[in-house]
């Protein structure tokens, strides 16, 4: 059983962390020593509006992302991971390579990490972390779901801005032990150490295997009741292909988030631009398969609702609460009065194809912010359509898992985190003139 | 039980009809005398965006509505009614009281309506109409739903166009004999001349108690297979509720589609607006209770989809695909350079509230282009949330059931009258500047 | 000579006026009592964007205007009348009737009034002010500016704000006492006591006939030097005619400002409006008599650039510089994706006309935010074109002048007051999202 | 005197020409030997919006240019060609060196270029050019105006649409030979073969020394009477300088429009944009040397109101007319709800400088639509102000003159050109919905 596998190898790999942690201060392991993930899953809470966090056994491997370049977050970081260390050991601490060579001597612990090129690092990460915590703002959020753009199973992440809320739901930093707590035991029963009964999808055998450092009994005084599960916004991603003018998948080259045999994910939106070519870009747009129009324009958006107060926003979309399950079709400078912004349905497919009449100029494309090294040519296409975060059977399963600010049972609003970005970073509807 | 008595009822009325549509021309008769309505169920089709249309028995009372002061439009209303009574008699003719005294002279059979004022006419149309058949543009829709603004159950509409094709999914009138044909039949078994096993909630007492005039079998040759259901497109509503300063809901007065003791529904939006006073209205918008922003502006649209190109358009708001369940939020003409249009989710309490600061001067209120008659005062609110359309055990339920064009078996891609709105009618994305 | 009459006229009244100062308090007097209105000149400034103000002789009768139903600027007028009365003696205050029940018995000196009906009270107006000031916001200064909706000749008027800064070149409230002074003096010469040769029209005539009050000799000590001259921006108004199917010109009724031989003249904006009407209003556009577009909307905004930040501003416009001699068009809510605002030279003739196709309904008709008693009806136009403010001899004349804070020798820029509008008072291109 | 030596000259071109055209077909010469430019005034016409064209005798350099790669648009340049050629010998064909190649076989006679790069090609052009002539659409006049863009006297352009009449005043080429007649005599008197007295500098010189060729009598026959002037639109440019953190003029490299100790001039826009670089730019706006904005944004575009139905348009400005003195600013894609188009007094000097938070990254600079090779890093601005097209003395100096379709005596209205372009071309305010 893979489960069952699983769940010995973090032993093994616990016990010798433990050790060599007490031996040697500041080490820097390879990511895969450590144990497989453990995923989490969602459940509908009472409102209908946000999920509930559940973990099926203690969550182990911590993956902690931040803002570069920013020293005094640097130094956040550092305090949150002691504090992890501390209260939460056995655990596991990784971070990107470039943070490791940054952080690990000043940490009394180890810190995991792989030093491969990055198409290589993300399937390793994609089967390793447990949980994803990010310091910094909206741009921190966005480089670390990039990490998992190409596996349907994001793991849970949670945020924290150091400065002004950002509109993802982060929490402030100076929240974070709470937070964290409220997190990480989400879902965990106090009576038996292990999830209750129906919760998890084989009890049976949960029972038995759960290794002590995946049993809740040790850190029984910081369960928090089911009233104090984490909310959980599943952020719906695109499925974004590039196929060129035979219809055939082009596998990406290095520095863009692509896959070699499936879809990239963007939790913000796909990009087609003239970039720098002086022309305007002819995009013929497809939607299920039917013309809907040929944008003469700089370029096209396709975006989330996530990505609706991003470069969407500045193009002229609207703003999309993001639990409208929909794509935004929004054009970048469109030579024409009449090209409004569009609001499809998340299952609609968008084709976004190179006209004949580009004179054979190359048009860039970018997924959440990051250029494809090579661009489109003529008859190329961008395929897009928004994933689904509902299985059949009704699980819940895909989009980006953010534990958002505010617990179920408090009495803050469903929206206020979203509503606190339109107020407090749009300026929204700010009043110009004299007071009426 | 109810079902039954219906049926009996309506054999005797066909009877009696029968009768006098050879001895009379041109009667009008009274709706009440008509036998209770069949309501079709809706049922998922294989590509997931339509639902396909199935009667349990034969629709026998045709609600004909059309545009008004439009002589050619009524010429084609009588060659439509003509054509219905001699290939699918018995069916009962309805047609507004306006519409009768103009038709009924014209027509070699009687027609049913009602001489009571609006707000009584409209529980006995709830009651009889078993279909609704439009001759007109997208207003004459919008009409033939506001017929409907107090029940959750509205009929399926079939809507022609007399001229250009509108955003709703009309059928060219050319079409009329084939697209009412499909719509009739759809969901009809040839074989026993019954619905499918399965199709309907109590086949076992179906089979019994259908009357002749209600079995398929009469009409066997103009059954179409199953390839043929009419599409269906349930276009969400609004839920409307008005509500003075202390919390009571408003009673309507004459001319309003209102309702006593619960919401009123509407197809495109709700609108307060300042009317005739020279004044900005002050608005506070609240999202699920909690305060959103504080409108200063000629006024705010709550629209649906299907609204987002009438007014909402026209104020700037994104164009939203039907089936994207949503509301959208939109200023008219805000005094605020940052005012940008929301789209929420269709679940999401929307509260207009006139604020305090207003100086007693009262605001429109129009229900899809309706006015209220009297405005709004002082803290009195209009409470909005979409009407949900399927129901916790998965059944289909509420919204406006648009048959649109393009059957489900046929090549014509399920947008497709969408966006042949989007380019026939907006002229959508219209270049400007010469050819690149 | 008129000239010399009304010399004369104005030292009699400045007797009598000094005599009952002394023996009764808080007295009203009829603003006919008072001298004919002294009007000054505007020559070009250096830098060339701004005009100087240059009065022939000393102003003596002042209009003070303010905000209603605020005690605070209440009071600051009264404190801002007492000044002026004790440094600039003989002085007359002329106050709006309401305003003079008001303060009058605050004041140890007589204020000036008519309580003639507005119609009636705008042409003595135009007879006797020689300066106005205003205490509040943009909405005091477009009331002000509306006394003087039927004359070429409205005299300059210096602004101050209790508040935020608006975009109409307020001074601060604290600044009143310097900026009075400037505004008061200037033009002035020390030596003589007169304008300087050259500087007026018939300065031989000046020299001998100006009575005592209005020499500068007596207030020496305050004159500024040709340094501080006050800076004026004449704002071009809007030339309003409404006229009948026949082209008959329409008098108007009361409480609109209008005249019953000519053009009525607006500083911010003229509007049509559906008003009440649910229906959209279809308004034919010509542009210097040729057919320019048929507009199908709420309404239609002629605009100064002036109004560009009013509620052209709302419904889409551009923000127009006041010194762009131009009109703006700008459509609110139209029905159409294709409408984008139109910036027209100031020279041109808009004519909108109702179109036959408005159902006999009526359409509001504003100008600077006043509703004319009457809608207008089919066929009816409304005839605008922008006001000339030089005349062929490139003499300055005509418009709105503005005393626009700053002193014309001062380091603060030219377009300081209105750049300071943008970012303090529209919160202009505010920034969202985290930094780069 | 220089324009005695300039005639004489020419009288010897000729002779030769007229030669050679006689023993060689499809000559290529050297534009060098052409006589100087002879400059046309622009006089004030009485409706005061248009100015008429005055020759003060006749133009003999013609240069003709037209859109590339179109064959049925080369087809008609030549048969233009030989138009001219045959109805106004003496004159003399200019074309770009690469027509010349591509249409020199098929004239019977020889065309003017010059082989030169384009730096040095375009001082020779100002030189030479008395008239052009564009056959192609806005582009092609674009491209002919970009040919002057150093020198502040642009020679007349008259344009020829082949197919849609675009935006710029094109003619239909079907009306190419009375267009260019009256072009080409437009001022001529025909009494005296020679100016009308008061209309050319120098009359009295004229009489005696205008050369034959340069004489109205020997086409006396198509002259056409004052009614028949031209019309003019002198198009405000824009004075373009590229400056570098000290403040130094950068010099450009090949392929910009530049001039080595100077400004360039734009017709459309000059166009600051993050080319390929991903990250928004940061561009400071200052006015008049004073800070207005910091624009975080794709770019920003500074327009001309020729331009502004150009790029402008496309980022969402407004339409302005071109006899609107005034700038455009207009941001691209802007990371702000509330940065809306400004438009700006044309004597206005805007800066737009890069900010020293833009990590570095170069920023790419356009000239109607031609970019410059190399971006502009740190601290380097763009300085831009309008082009005065009337000088102290009230002279009409500068701008590009166009000569618009429509004569000055017809009954087409003034604005009939700009008018058609923006309901042809832009299909302005096409409704959307169905009729009212």
């Amino acid at each position: 059983m893979i489960q069952r596998t699983k769940l010995l190898g973090s032993i093994a790999a616990t016990g010798k962390r433990s050790l060599s942690a007490s031996s040697r201060w500041a080490e820097i392991r390879d990511i895969a020593e450590l144990p497989h993930r453990t995923s989490p899953r969602y459940q509908d809470s009472k409102n209908g509006d946000f999920l509930t966090l559940q973990w099926p056994s203690r969550p182990q491997n911590i993956l902690l992302t931040k803002k570069n370049k920013t020293p005094a977050i640097t130094e956040s970081l550092i305090e949150f991971a002691k504090h992890i260390h501390s209260e939460y050991e056995p655990i596991n601490m990784i971070v990107e390579h470039h943070v490791a060579k940054e952080v690990h001597e000043s940490l009394p612990f180890p810190v995991y990490t792989t030093a491969a090129p990055k198409d290589k690092s993300m399937p390793i990460l994609h089967d390793k972390v447990d949980l994803v915590s990010t310091l910094g703002g909206d741009g921190t959020i966005l480089h670390a779901s990039a990490l998992f753009a190409t596996t349907k199973h994001v793991p849970p992440i949670i945020s924290f801005s150091m400065g002004t809320l950002g509109f993802l739901g982060q929490w402030k930093f100076e929240e974070y032990k709470r937070a964290f707590r409220e997190a990480y035991v989400s879902g965990a029963e106090v009576s038996h150490g292990r999830p209750a009964l129906g919760d998890v999808a084989a009890p049976e055998s949960a029972e038995t295997e759960t290794s002590d450092s995946q049993s809740w009994s040790s850190i029984r005084g910081k369960l928090m009741g089911s009233n104090h599960r984490a909310r959980v916004l599943l952020r719906n991603r695109l499925k974004v292909g590039i196929f060129d003018a035979n219809g055939q998948r082009l596998t990406d080259d290095a520095g863009t988030p692509s896959q070699e045999h499936g879809d990239v994910y963007a939790m913000n939106e796909v990009i087609m631009h003239r970039g720098a070519n002086p022309h305007l870009t002819i995009i013929k747009v497809l939607i299920n398969g039917h013309f809907l129009t040929e944008a003469v324009a700089d370029g096209m958006i396709i975006s989330t609702p996530t990505g609706s107060t991003a470069y969407s926003l500045s193009s002229g979309g609207s703003i999309v609460h993001p639990l409208v399950s929909s794509l935004l079709l929004t054009p970048i400078c469109p030579r024409s009065l009449s090209f409004r912004p569009l609001v499809l349905p998340a299952n609609a497919q968008i084709t976004l194809r190179l006209s004949e009449m580009n004179r054979g100029k190359e048009v860039e494309v970018s997924v959440d912010g990051v250029r494809r090294n090579k661009g489109l040519g003529l008859g190329m296409e961008v395929r897009v359509s928004g994933e689904s975060v509902r299985d059949r059977g009704g699980v819940w399963n895909g989009g980006v898992p953010s534990i958002v600010r505010g617990a179920a049972g408090s009495d803050v609003g469903g929206d206020d985190h979203w509503v606190g970005g339109l107020n407090g970073l749009l300026k929204y509807n700010y009043p110009f003139g004299e007071g009426a």
